[in-house]
């Protein structure tokens, strides 16, 4: 159970780069990143208004100095300090990330990202390799899977409690843009134009957490073919969509479905997950993080709670609040923050031993990520064709 | 509201061909039609074991020389009465009832049959054909259909509280059968065997249930193209499937999602509903059928119960129990059978008015089932590809 | 699992007093009863309107001669008939139970009643005697026991798995009273008055039901002392009651809650029941009546499920739809009302050994139900002060 | 909607006395605290093991030097600093609260204590004369009102959306307690002996939970009389009760219920609040924090969720994760901590106006706990009798 207790050397000295205040997004980012301690923020180019990221930042306690235009003058601006910024959070609309994170990464500075990561894998490898070059750490904000039952899953799948896997059911659909984009906001309009938001919409907005998320529950199981059948119901977000079926046969013979959606209309669900296996089954959402329905046919439906003594050490260690206590999505970025936290801290302290075994949201989950966004967009550019998983 | 008078001019002669001591179905059948004295039972051939029928036949009260040994001994048995069987219910394996349905309708019984109607099209055409020419009823037992509030459902399609159709999304999935057949019953056995089953076991078995409601609360979207991915996770079961996915692209441009299995372990949710419109959704579950979840994009989410007098006149004509007191699969069931008989009764007053406008799971409703299926295994055995819709 | 197969001699000759077309609760009698043909409709007195009554029998399937003015008229018309009625059914207002079921047991006839049985325990000890006299059973419709996870709970806290019980928290409440009675409907007006009423509203009108499914579901337990707090929120109501809270204190130490109320605003709820004990609970609601959750302390929840052979014999015996298939309030009060007729069969075949085993809702049970009422008003007549159960 | 922005002059200078390494409390505080930077942890008296404590507040970033053996060293040592410690939050047993709070407020120092505030009124009322005299803040971390819809509950009340309220229905109960005490741990025992946890267990443990968000939503509504019948089912625990039930009646004619328990075996439902009026009604849990039910009589029911544009102001104003997005017990600990931050800044500003609209926990909803408490023991000493509340 996490307590607050420092579990890396010190503080790490932590910048921003947008997560400014007219998104959502940066509250999270920060809201994670300082619930402990472990990280301190010391400089950010916040918005990409300058004045009003600097007043931004100073109102969130960055001296006025360190409030940036840009990422180039961060980078700038922090090179000459002994005090510089160790590791910057990238929350800019996706078009941006790539180059971002490669300034960074050239000045030796750790990055985390958004995701979906890049445009392309081709862009993914490059950056793996300059990362590993620069011996730098890149984690990738899939802030869902610091639930501590997403865990519990995984650990559960590990056991073998479950069996084989068979079938595999992913949704994460809202009805947010029903409605088309006449007057929207800047996040949903370069959401949904190519030059901004990469190859996809919803695909690449949520869909590669329900992806990733199953990644972590299920690592052995590998895509060996799949079918993407993706339309934009509002015909302004063409060519990128705003509801998109997949179909997915696993190497193991397991079939999966995914279904994202931002035409849902009045849906508040969020995502539910179903595993199966050939002797039970786990059921998870995040609009109710706390439960996890777990089924053994032909006995009674079972439901755990976080916290709990009976749950696997897994799960236990990722919690904050102990059962009965409600974790919400703020705890599960806390968690996904310090673990990049404790990676980054390994590979300042050269522990390899500990980053060998370490788990979090690194550049090859966001790399798998865009991976599966490309066999998306393969399948439904051929007319929601089977193809390859590649 | 339902309250058990006499909606027809007297109660009609009853049988049936199968449902009998060994099987499930049969008194699902029989507590249906004998809920209001709609339907008198008076002969059946219940059992492929002659004494084990009519000791059966004895004791739901039917004369034990009205107990037959099978199908032909009825129609010979009853022909000769004046107080003959008016309407026989076929509750026996997929693979008889387009035998046993021809020779009642030859013999001027009208039928109740079960679904999948039958193996293909053109037999549900050539009956259909047939049961005109000699102007009978085919009645087909979609037993979920009754339910008071997929009628309100279909009311609010209707009256355009969904606005236009984007998403259709359907389940009916358990886990009853992930582990193999060995051992299984007669049911399955049958249900698992093409020779018995027909050309789908879980598509045709519960995927056909879910495809009619569709049908009744979507009457106006027609599909034009699908594709179905199936698999017999057990493979003893191949050529027929466990599991199966199919996606529909309709003639408005809506997509459709429909997941049937018996090897979701641990699944006790039954079925479940979605459909959305531009402006809201609607969702149901057999499992809670007195509930519907009505969602309006960026209102609260409503929660419609059955019997409450703000629920549409078709809804509220449907309901038995009244508000607060649960209906269940019975009272669907009733009601099924209540709409059947209403028909027949039309029938034989010659109120064909009444008929062109009455709606109960007819023939046609059964052959689109079929049709449905014989697309689904088109598509499945060209390897998962989309076919156009015929 | 119950299929509709005669478990009695032959079908009873029924009747009913009330239950007419303008009221709610005769067609769940009607339901109920001629469910499985372990009844016949025969007679009735359905309505203070004589030709409404009349016309609506003929609806029903009776003969016109056989549709009475009166219980009066039906005793003499019934009288000297080789074929006459053997069982009626009370459906009217509370203050005539005592009346017409005194009047049919004097003339030989059985009686269901409904609840609250009588306005005292005086007259229920009556006619408790006079039917023991006669040899007659009086059945009672407490209609939500029927259901098999009733029985199921019964079953568990028999076995011990609940430990001893320390808590019993039940509630009945909606909101259809939540206004004031102008322009209210008969069936509230005579519920509201006491002279028609009897001593409480709500108290007896839904409370009774939870005390009962306590009984059932408890039988070892004894009320000591009680303690009821009842008001009036419209004030036309008063003396009677449109809410109140329960405090028992039973004989082993458990401590129990029962809240009953009709102005509970937008409740859509009905029953919630929850038995707890020293290792575990299990909760209960009859809106969702195919589910139980049975919670060991320490452990994940369980969900149960109706018809899965995990289950008790006593709850499977009970069950009509299957595992997967919803029970609704009709299959409950198919239940009551086959158990009650296996009783009146027993008494006729003369077997009391049977009778001695058989549990049905019977005279004792609405007697006990009165005298918990009793109990209650002796209470809340006191101010809300505790009183010694007697 | 809040995104982390100073909004408050500079950070706070904040200690701990208690929270440390072996309870699980003081993570709330610290999580609560160091969110978004308003506090920052500068000294702690954390354990009573010096140096336990020691090394857990060097952990948590705290100098060596500034983690002390108790209250009265952190007083000296923070008594001498320019940058000596402003506000203190105590995290230890019931027992201690009133002398440690009396020796900060003593020493100029803001406090912020765990609930029960103390053991008796006379001492609230002492307390709250001191710290009016030395113009400091006294906060209560009643934890569980920051949640963002317990603010809409209560806007929809104010503008009158339920009409005249007339029950209220409150429980927060679990089976953590179940069984006995043997090995238990710490934070059991002193909950269990009226000498360290003052004159009761769950009363005062969880009921005052309760208590204070139902006069959070109903701030007009006054307790007139009410009647408390509780119970040790451990033995051991008396004279401190493991349950008890509440009755109350209000001043305005409005009832309540409320139940507490933590022998309550398996229930992991945590709290759950309804309160009726005339109109509708609002049920709101804990465990599901981001879901309002809101139920106007005779239409559907509605669920509302968090931080969606159709709540009230003052529901947004509380909102950090957005909606779809689940707010978790950390946020409303969050919350708590930021207005009770937003009142000390106020003092210390002088800006007495502010200070007279703003709403948090403060010392006279502490004494209103420990007032209801009183009248709680009071009743349950006299044989669970009515009592005039005073």
């Amino acid at each position: 159970m996490i307590n607050g207790e420092m579990t890396i050397t010190r503080p790490l000295r932590w910048g921003m780069v947008g997560g400014g205040r007219t998104g959502q997004v940066g509250y999270k980012h920060r809201s994670g990143a300082l619930r402990d301690g472990t990280y301190r923020l010391v400089c950010g180019a916040f918005d990409l208004d300058e004045a009003r990221g600097r007043d931004f930042g100073v109102n969130l306690g960055v001296a006025a100095e360190r409030c940036y235009a840009d990422v180039q003058a961060l980078i700038q601006g922090e090179a000459g300090r002994a005090d510089g910024v160790e590791v910057v959070s990238v929350a800019t609309p996706n078009f941006t990330h790539y180059e971002i994170t490669k300034a960074l990464l050239q000045a030796g500075i750790h990055v985390i990202c958004e995701k979906p990561l890049f445009f392309s894998v081709t862009e993914c490898e490059e950056i793996a390799a300059l990362a590993r070059d620069k011996g730098l750490i890149v984690g990738v904000t899939y802030g869902f899977t610091g639930h501590p039952l997403v865990h519990q899953m995984a650990a559960m799948v590990k056991k073998g409690l479950l069996g084989d896997i068979r079938l595999v059911d992913m949704a994460y659909t809202h009805g947010f843009n029903a409605g088309d984009d006449t007057g929207a906001g800047e996040a949903v309009k370069w959401r949904t134009n190519p030059r901004t938001a990469g190859p996809t919409f919803v695909l690449g907005d949520i869909g590669t957490h329900l992806y990733y998320l199953s990644e972590v529950v299920l690592p052995q199981l590998k895509v060996e073919r799949l079918l993407c059948d993706r339309k934009a119901f509002i015909p302004t977000r063409a060519p990128l969509e705003d509801h998109a079926t997949v179909l997915m046969h696993y190497d193991n013979g397991a079939r999966g479905r995914l279904w994202v959606s931002s035409v849902d209309a009045g849906n508040m669900g969020s995502q539910r997950y179903r595993f199966v296996g050939t002797k039970a089954s786990v059921s998870w959402s995040d609009a109710h993080p706390d439960q996890l329905h777990y089924e053994v046919q032909g006995e009674p439906g079972r439901v755990l709670h976080h916290g709990m003594p009976y749950l696997e050490e897994e799960s236990l260690a990722a919690d904050r609040m102990g059962a009965l206590h409600t974790e919400g999505l703020g705890d599960s970025w806390a968690n996904i923050y310090l673990w990049i936290a404790q990676a980054i801290d390994a590979r300042q302290r050269g522990d390899e031993a500990f980053l060998a075994s370490h788990h979090y949201p690194d550049i090859q989950a966001g790399l798998e990520g865009v991976r599966w966004l490309e066999n998306c967009v393969r399948s439904a550019d051929a007319g929601a064709a089977w193809v390859d998983f590649r």
